[in-house]
Parts: C-alpha cells; structure tokens; sequence
C-alpha cells in the first residue's frame, strides 16, 4: 500500500473545522492539531461560569437528528470543508507564529473556489471607480455641499457626471439608510427596463422587474413559490452552480438531470433534456421548470441562438417554467462567434416567427431571467445586488411573488444602486466615460486572457483535459487519474477529486471545488485518452476561477502539483 | 343602510393593487380608476408584438393553484393594500396631474406603517454622521490618499478617528465589493462578541455570531433549521411582528399563540404561556421554541428581568429554544423603571442561582438573540445589516446553520460595516464622540417625546385608549368603534380595523396597520368603558409608528379622522 506522503499530503491528517458540507467526512483528528484549527465548539457552547453542562441531564432540543432534515441533506461545496481549511491557511499565514507558517508549503493562499474577483489580497480586481464614486457620494451626500467640500476641490474628485448621478439617485431614494420599495426602487427598476429593451429590442415592464440580494436571493425566493410540494421537480443542468441543488434539497424537491455534453464544449442536448423530463415525469414527480446557466458555471458554455430557440420550443411542448441565470451575460471570450443572447429576446422573437404554430411560445412560455452585479465586469459581490424580470407569469401568480419578497422588506440599497449603475454606465462624451471605458475594458481583457492561458497550460499537462470557456469566470478540466488515487481516497473517506483538491490545497494554497460539488461524479476512463492511461483509470474533474491575479505563479504551482501527484501515485 | 361619505371614503371605491396580503379583497372595481392605480398585471404579461396569448389553449405552468400554497397562506399586513395604496397616492402627489391631487384631502403620505426611520419625506431621520463618513470612505478608499484629496483638506471633512476607522475596516475587509466569510467579517463578529460580553459581563465567541441581512434574514435562516415539518410548532406573542406568523406559514409550521396582556401594559404571563404550550402538545404538535420580542412590536412592552427569568424557567422546564428579538434594545423610554436586559445576560446569570436545580438552566436552555441596525438611533434600514448569537447551542447544530448561511454566500459588507458601527460608537476623547453623542442623544429625545406625546394624545380622543410604550418604536391603541362600522366593513369585505384604516388612509393619508395584522383580532368591548360607549360595540386596535417628522400636524390629522369617523357612524 502506497503511504501519502510529500508536502502536499502533510497536512491531510488535521482536523478541520466541518464535515457537513459537500465533503462527508474529515480525514482524521489529531490531538497535535494547532490551536488555530480546532473546532469552533469550544467554551463558549457552555457557558464559562459554571460549567455545569455535563452534568446535566437535560437533553437539548435541537440536534442533528431533530432540525429540519432537508436542511442536512442540503450540499454546498463552494463554500465547505475546503474553504474552511484554506481560511485557517489563510489565517496561520496572516497572524500564526513562525513555526506553523514553516508548515506550510507555501506562502499565499488562493481562494480560486469562488468567484469573489475583489478578493484580497491574491485576486484584488480594483473596483470601477464610475461605481464607487457614486457609492461614496450617496453614502455622505455632505460631500455635495459646497460648504464641507468646495466646488473647486469637488470637481477633482468627482466628475461632474458622478456628482449629478449621484444627486439623482439621492432624489429618487432619499436616503441609503431606508428600506425602498419591497420590489426595489421604482427608478432603479425603470432603468433596469429600459437596458432590457435596449439589450433585446422588446419591451420590458418595471413592475415585473425585482432587485434582490444577489441573484442568489431572486433564486432562492422564486423556488420558495416554484416548488408546491415533494412531488415538485426541477430540471437543472449537471455539473451545475451548486446553489440549484442546495435550493431544491432544502426545499425538499426533486433534482431532475440533464447532462451537459463535455466532447461538444458542454453543449445543452435536448433530447437528452425531454428524456430526462419524461423520465421524472413517468415516476409521478411534477416537473415544473428548468433552470438554464447561461453562460454556464461551471462550464463556461455559452448557449448558441438556436440552441436557445429549441431550448424555449422544449419548454413550451412540455410546459416548463424557464429560469435563465444570465449573471455571466457580461462575461463572453468569443463574443463574435458565441455572442450572449438573452432567453427573453429569443422568446420574443418567437412571435415573428414563420410557423404560425410557434408565434404562441412568445406569450406562452413562462421566464424569469436572472442578473447580477456580482461578475461581469463590476464584480462588486459584497454589495448584494441582483434582479430577476418575471415573464408571461400570471398576474396572480406575481402578486404571491410580490407578496413574498415584502416579508424580507427589500435588497440592500447600495446593491440597488450597483444595479443603477450596471445598466446605465457612463455614455460616451460623458466626464467619466474614458476612464469607465479604460477601467472596464481592462478588467474584461484580464478575464479573457487569464481564462485562454489557463485553459491552453491545463492542456499541456499529463491527463488534464479543459474545453475552453466561452464565458463566466471558471475553467471546469477533466483529470485522468490512476486508479490507485481512488482507493487512497476510499481509505481518507473521500471522493477521488475531493482527494485530489485537498492534496492541492494542501502542497500549493489554491482552493478549487471537486466536480463532485456540481453534481459530476467521477467515472470510469475507460480507453486510453491523448496520453495514453490505463483502461482503470478515473476521470474526475474540479472548477477553478480564472481570477487569480498572478496566473503565471498560480499555473506553476498547481503544474507541479499535479505531476507530482501523478508521479506519487505511479504515472510517470 | 349608510352610505360611505364624506372626504376619508371618496378614496374607498378605487381598486387596489393587490389583494393577496392580509387584506383579503379589494374594496371594489371602478372602470373610472385613474391609470396609475391600474394593476401592474398590464402589456408587459403578454408581448406586446403579438397579442396572440388570448387565443392560445396553452395553460401557464404557474397558477394560484399550482404553486407551493405555503406562499399563498402567507399574510404580511406591514405591506400590503394600505401600504400599496399608500405608494400610489404618494405617487400622484409627486407625479400626478393636478385634477388628481385636487382628489386627495391631503398634500403628504405618512408612512407609519414600517418602522422605516429614514424615509423621505415625512420620517426623514437624519443619519448618524459618523457612520456616513466611514461608509463613504470605505465605498472610496482613494478619499483616504492625499494625491486625491490633500490631508489639510481631507481632516476638516473627515474627523481623524473616522479616517482611522475606515482604514481599520478596509485593512481587515478587503474590498467592501467582496464576499467575506459566510458567517461575516472575522473582525466584526469580534466586535460584536466585545460589544456583547461588555453589555452583559459574560463571555461571547465571535464563532457563534452570524451577520445578517437585517435581524429578518437572521430569523428567516433559523426557521429553516428549526421547522423540522408540519408537525412543529413555534410559540409566538399575540400580538406579534408579522414576520413570525409569515415565516411559520411559509414553513408550513403551527404557529402557537400566548396572549400579551393588554390591560397590563402588555406584560407576558408565563401561566398563559405554559398553558398554551401544554394544550398544543396534546394536540400532537411538537413546540419545540418560543419567540419574545423584546422591547415588543407593536406593543412597546418592555420585559423586566424577573420576567425574563420566568421565560427561561419556562423554556428549560418545558424544554423551548428562545428566540430572542432584541432588535429595539436601545430604544428604551423608561430606562429607570425598564432598562433593557439581554436575554444572553439573565441566562448566564442562572449560574449563581442560589437554587441548585437551576443553575444548569445557563448552559442547558438553547437561545438565539437577534439585533440590527435598522432601528436603534441608527435607523439604517437600507443597509440591511443584522445580527444573531446561538447560545447553548449544539456544535452538530450550529454547523447546520454554517452550511445553510453559507449558501446564500454572506450579507452586504456596509451591512457588516454598520454593524461594526453599532457595537463600536466613539468613545469619548475621540474626536467624533461629541457629534456622534449629540446626534444620538438627540434622535433619542426625539423618539422618545414623541412617544409620549403621540401616546397622551391618543388617549384623549374618544373611543381609544393606549398604553405608554417603554421602548420600540410603536404605538399600539386599542379603538372602541360602534357595530355598525363591523357591518360597513363587512359589506366591503373587510375587518373592521382593516376598514377603519383604509378610511383613515383615504382621508388623512396617513398609513397605520390594523391589528389584525399582527395576529389581533377584533372583538366585542362588552361593558362600557372610559368613553361609555354600547355593550355591542367592537375593539380594535392598529399599529402606527412613532417616527412622523411633524407629529402635531399628524396628531391633528388623526384626531380629526377619528371624530369623523366616529360621528359618521353614529357616535357624537
């Protein structure tokens, strides 16, 4: 039997800080673990006093087996048992002794399992500065007197065309500090609109226009009114953005399947979608929606036109709800051969079409389509803000969605505010337009050209195989591993590509999320693949971001991990 | 039969925009309503390039009866008819033609239905300075850069503490454009649990403190652990902040009622509570936590710390998770008579019990506190920033509730920022502390004297009595009104106090919540009272907040709807 052993398998036997993520179990406990890495369930779970808990016969009522149990069989590996030991990485090399910074076989820690672009300090994608100016100036609208801050000093700071967008946000909110309107403020969400229409070139009706936390918050609000009961099911891509899966198990639906083709650069195959919706179906389970990531996370597909077209064509046949999560619409690397199409525009667009018979779909089918100011180019992740735009829902389904979204009051404002600024950016001939244009442009090239090297060293390496990304922020590669890694990770009680991530984590700081975390289990090899491989062989895949700002640093580590780990496991 | 008259009901035919709140039906339909009252449910449901929707056999996915009917039971009376209506008079004031703002009795919509301190322009609290200046200097670090801004400029904007506040955060947070930790910024939950320990004298670890979205989606995440099916049962105060009953309908949870005793200054009776507990669980019903909000919503009770005590005996004995609402601990108006004490605190202190049986109660009852900074002096609703602490509670547990805040990745980093804020004021000798102290000291006289004012004039109309509010920011009167206003409210559908408010809205443009909105229902007064008044006359009650700028014009406003209303149906 094989003994793990190198640098990048020194730390797998420390206990870490939660096993009920994606990841089942941890590897091992050992009583050397540093103090920093102990569990958080220490004294202040009883109270420092008096200590008397032990003795006590009284049994708590909450327990693992007494909480809601969707919400155990909820998974989330974006954030979990990796992320947790890359925070207490993190954390040794911020504030630990010089001893355990020794430990650890590197120097930085980066945090390539979310796509988090303003991370500090190994992403740092510097904000628009457009953005913050306004941000700044809605927060302490003093800086608009001419008595605390004069003109002539102002104008330095702040480009005529912030301060009056600024001054007219403050007049249409009022303050930053008061709840809005529970759909969010009206003139946020009639400029929403009006991006739509000009985006698609169809109208589009505030009132249908919602802002939320995040688009997460729209996700998970919708699915609260989507999902009647167990028998409720939702068609989601796999590998798919873990959010979906998490949403239906706390929600207790059922996760209805469709494989995204990775040969076909993750393609969406129709078949196999209506066989999947037949299938369910066929078990009695209510498939009511579909859920379309597009451009894709992890995948970073982007859907073609027709694709969409026959997509929207399947809805209406089979009556499903079409929930688009366009966050990454921004985000497109071939943007002439696979431009960002919007479900709504193609929806529309079905009204002119020749058969009389699909001209209904454009009324009929049933969208809700989901942005961001999260990625793009903005990246602006801890502000909050999204919307969703409901499309051919029932005026009395709307009002329940309305309803809904008044119990959590409304989203954070300067997160409505991001969304102000995401659909109306500086226009040319406009004070900040050169710089907004300068910034913006940047940051888009960076993205594009970290995502193609990335992809393109994947590929040089032994039994790595990556599609390139089309768009969104992430690279999804295909690992060739022996079929010796399984078995070690059978014995640590892992999935072979949590092994394998933890072994990364472990000799080189970056964090990335095993494929198993979006719903692709690894699978037999089978033949041989480029480089050869043995028939046993296991295919496993992990989602990095393409967000690291030291790329060269972040491939030369992660390349020397893997051929290591190859080596250690007897493929030279 | 009467007929509705007079300026306060020449408003009552117009049709409202949703009727799926609490209240359960719009008055009636008017082919003469004005455009902008129409419901939103116009072109935009169906594309406006085809029309073909009407013929099409297609039947949406998406119906009253097809989705989760957990949404549909939910009631949320803070926003809804009243408040809709409320938004489309305040928008023909600002919007409208002058032939429709003829049709108003009112120049001004007073929004005293959401305890929303900042909105503009009848609420309109002033911000805290300090917090505006850090918030601005962490939205746009290069404020802090002298190329930018020179010092000599900058520290006569900028007190020098602010400057270094705003550097502390931005050095531990990064970029206010990311994520942090799930569970929220390391540091600040470090504040937190100081700010926490200081205010109680028992210890407090930052683990088990999660920043939130408001105290709302603190609330929100915990019921979704806590509600294991719909066999559980949530005790919670009658009457009560909507949020509770909304979210136990959402999870399909029993919501167990204990009455507050109004005729005692709303004070809780444990008797009433047991009761209430012991009569559910024989019905099968698994009440597993009881909700106290404290100081009360609407009530404005304040709990004593014997109270307290017997709260938690009572959660130990019959073996109840706490919730504790503590989201008005700063607004206390009687704070020699009824200061504020943490339920954390009065848990600890079992410890020194002088009973031994009870000393376990301080490591054995499970509590979780919430606190925000919408409300407070701060009154930043918009940030959405809030807190919760588990106490008691088991690591397996708390892990669960890690996983769960995890996916809806963390809560808005201004959010965060305020709450830093809120735990960590000026202290004094700081150059900030004198403005900070005089804002705070005078936003709190303000609340309070109109509390009082607000209070004393309530109880010298006829027909209504109510009680001094120790804390809050609420008042909760309780109307006498004659029999006949029950049968006029009955012809229109409605409750009686739902009818009474509509009117007052209609008449006086002031929006309040009907009490039975907050699970109070009408009822028969019986036996006369200060007033006289008939045997079959009806109580009522209604909620408005105590935060309208110009309260005597408020008071006047009111004082002559109620007189109004009582001589229209009878009573002089």
């Amino acid at each position: 039997m094989l003994t793990p052993a190198g640098a990048f398998l020194r730390c797998a036997t420390r206990p870490v800080l939660t096993s009920v993520f994606s990841l089942p179990q941890q590897l091992h406990s050992s009583a050397a673990a540093p103090a920093s890495m102990s569990p958080s369930s220490n004294a202040a779970h009883g109270s420092s006093s008096s200590g008397t808990s032990s003795s006590s016969p009284y049994k708590k009522v909450l327990s693992k087996d007494t909480i809601n149990p969707n919400v155990q069989n909820v998974e989330y590996a974006v954030r979990g048992e990796l992320s947790n030991r890359a925070n207490e990485y993190s954390d040794i090399l911020a504030n630990g002794d010089d001893n355990k910074k020794k430990d650890l076989p590197f120097e930085s820690v980066v945090t390539a399992n979310i796509g988090n672009p303003q991370q500090q300090p190994n992403l740092a994608q510097k904000p628009i500065t457009f953005w913050r100016q306004i941000a700044s100036l809605t927060e302490y609208p003093a800086l608009l007197d001419d008595e605390v801050l004069p003109e002539s000093v102002r104008s330095k700071i702040f480009p005529k065309d912030a301060q009056s967008r600024a001054k007219a946000l403050l007049d249409d909110l009022g303050s930053v500090g008061a709840y809005s309107h529970s759909k969010g403020a009206v003139t946020v969400r009639k400029h929403v609109a009006e991006f739509i229409e000009e985006r698609d070139g169809y109208p589009s009706d505030p009132e249908l226009i919602y802002l939320t936390s995040g688009a997460s918050g729209g996700v998970a609000l919708l699915m609260q009114v989507l999902i009647a009961g167990p028998e409720t099911g939702i068609l989601i891509p796999i590998p798919q953005y873990p959010l979906y899966s998490a949403t239906l198990s706390l929600y207790n639906a059922h996760q209805v399947e469709y494989d995204l083709d990775e040969k076909n650069d993750w393609e969406l195959d129709i078949q196999s979608m209506a066989k999947a919706v037949d299938e369910a179906r066929s078990k009695q389970i209510d498939v009511r929606a579909l859920v379309v990531i597009n451009p894709g996370n992890p995948t970073g597909n982007c859907l073609s036109e027709d694709n969409i077209r026959d997509v929207l064509r399947l809805a209406h046949e089979k009556r499903l709800v079409v929930l688009a999560d366009e966050v990454y619409q921004v985000n497109i690397y071939q943007p002439l051969e696979r431009p960002f199409v919007s479900f709504k525009k193609v929806l529309r667009s079905f009204a002119k079409s020749e058969k009389p018979e699909e001209r209904v779909i454009a009324d009929d089918v049933e969208l809700i389509s989901f942005h961001s100011i999260s990625k793009g180019v903005s990246g602006e992740c801890g502000r909050r803000g999204g919307y969703f735009e409901l499309c051919n829902i029932s005026p009395e389904v709307e009002a329940q969605v309305y309803k809904l979204a008044s119990v959590s009051l409304c989203s954070s404002i300067q997160g409505q505010i991001g969304i102000d600024l995401l659909v109306r950016p500086p226009k040319e001939g406009e004070e900040s337009y050169a710089l907004y244009k300068e910034e913006t442009d940047g940051i888009y090239q960076t993205l594009k050209s970290r995502s193609e090297k990335m992809q393109a060293k994947f590929n040089e390496l032994p039994g790595v195989v990556c599609n390139e990304a089309q768009g969104a922020l992430y690279l999804f590669p295909r690992l060739r591993l022996p079929v010796e890694v399984e078995q070690k990770a059978k014995e640590a009680g892992k999935k072979i590509d949590e092994y394998y991530c933890l072994a990364m984590l472990d000799a080189t700081g970056i964090c990335v999320v095993p494929g198993s975390g979006f719903g692709r289990a690894p699978e037999k090899a089978g033949s041989s693949d480029k480089d050869g491989g043995k028939e046993d062989d296991v295919f496993c895949f992990f989602r990095t971001t393409t967000l690291a700002k030291e790329t060269d640093a972040f491939l030369d580590r992660y390349g020397t991990f893997h051929r290591d780990f190859l080596k250690k496991h007897g493929r030279d």
